[in-house]
């Protein structure tokens, strides 16, 4: 297995998630196969970050406002790829928007969170998004463009206060703080699709949990890549993109 | 706060469980204090290894037997040391035996477990441990030797098949399979009770759960040092270690 390389941290609790959901695929790997002594994992470098930073130095339109942060992202990096890392995961949404930028001298291939959704939207048959994030992933242009190449139209929540709603939740998310914050999701989901007047079809249109904080909220669906409640379809993007990482890992 | 290198991955589920314990501490640590955007969090490296690799090559008493051992974990803390690592924690009891050997080269303080319990046994009057740990820990000298300097006697359950039997809930924990667990301790500690004959007094005589994979049977039990079930005292040593850390990453 190839050793893996975490960009964690940002937040810790979906780190947690990224980091169990890759020791228990290895189990699940490793179940029918012989080998002497405890299952076999991959070894795992994790740089865990401050969110303190990388929130306080987010940048804006303005030209090198990003520089401290994109300093702060490719040292990580630079540090993985120095440890052995021979694929890198970032375990958080946000910074896939500035991956060009944070990969410069990177030679270790990046196992893209935009590429492991697409994938599974595709081999679904889901062509529409609902996508939830943070302020930069909901604001940047890159995830829908993504989402093109896999013939899939992403759309973000319709209202300003419904985009600070969600970012209100993902708030507690890294906290840790679990409570309500399902059902303050549905809620939330309910309020975009009636805003929007949408008559939305849930066997081709899901929610993409767009944070890798956002699944937390849900923690009897944690395993599954996508579940429904109460007729709303969402996509777990923590559990898609570690089963990318993990297939990347063993190939 | 100065940046953790972590040694994980031997095994996974209790290096969730630091990295858990030491991101709540820094939450509670900043509870009162004032500071803009998220929870600042110390930075935390972690190099997870291959439990697979560390129990195949686990030495004997034969001269050198322990070489590729101690060569993993040593290139590894290198590695945390490389990366910038302040302070350095092994996130398992186990390696404290060959601290000696495996720290060779290493220039960062490393947070001893043996250390954090016996600072905990010294502040809580308890002059008795018994210490249930895997193979190495239970024979090899150095916990009781380091809990002497405590005023602390350790001693091991008292036959093969009982040391055996906590080997046993040791791998099953390994693969974080906790069911049943907790109650098949109990009945260990009691079965070493009563085999030694002896009459333990539980304010000053407690159980070691020194391998950090043991305090994971006790899902309700977490987040304390130390906790009573049916009268049996038992110190939690990975709450004790991570709480030592994370005063040793604030000071």
């Amino acid at each position: 297995m190839k050793k893996i390389g975490m960009l964690g941290g940002i937040g810790w609790p979906s780190t947690i998630e990224y980091y169990r959901l890759l020791c228990e695929l290895s189990q699940a790997y490793h179940r029918d196969k012989c080998f002497d002594g405890p299952v076999p994992m991959p070894e795992i470098v994790i740089e865990s970050l401050s969110m303190n930073f990388t929130v306080n130095h987010r940048g804006s339109s303005v030209p090198g406002s990003w520089h401290a942060w994109d300093s702060y992202l490719n040292q990580a990096l630079r540090r993985l790829q120095a440890a052995g890392a021979q694929i890198i995961v970032i375990a958080s949404v946000t910074p896939h928007t500035r991956l060009a930028e944070i990969s410069v001298g990177i030679e270790v291939p990046v196992v893209s969170i935009y590429q492991a959704i697409g994938d599974y939207c595709r081999a679904e048959n889901i062509d529409k998004l609902l996508l939830l994030g943070t302020g930069p992933t909901m604001s940047s242009p890159a995830f829908g463009q993504a989402m093109q190449s896999f013939a899939v139209q992403a759309f973000s929540p319709p209202t300003d206060d419904l985009k600070a709603g969600t970012v209100d939740i993902i708030h507690r998310l890294y906290r840790n703080q679990l409570e309500g914050a399902a059902g303050d999701i549905d809620d939330l989901v309910r309020n975009c699709l009636s805003s929007e007047n949408l008559a939305i079809d849930f066997t081709t249109t899901a929610v993409c949990l767009g944070c890798t904080e956002l699944p937390t909220a849900f923690a009897d669906e944690k395993n599954r890549p996508s579940f429904s409640r109460d007729g709303i379809c969402y996509l777990n993007s923590t559990v898609l993109h570690a089963r990318a990482v993990f297939e990347a890992c063993v190939i």
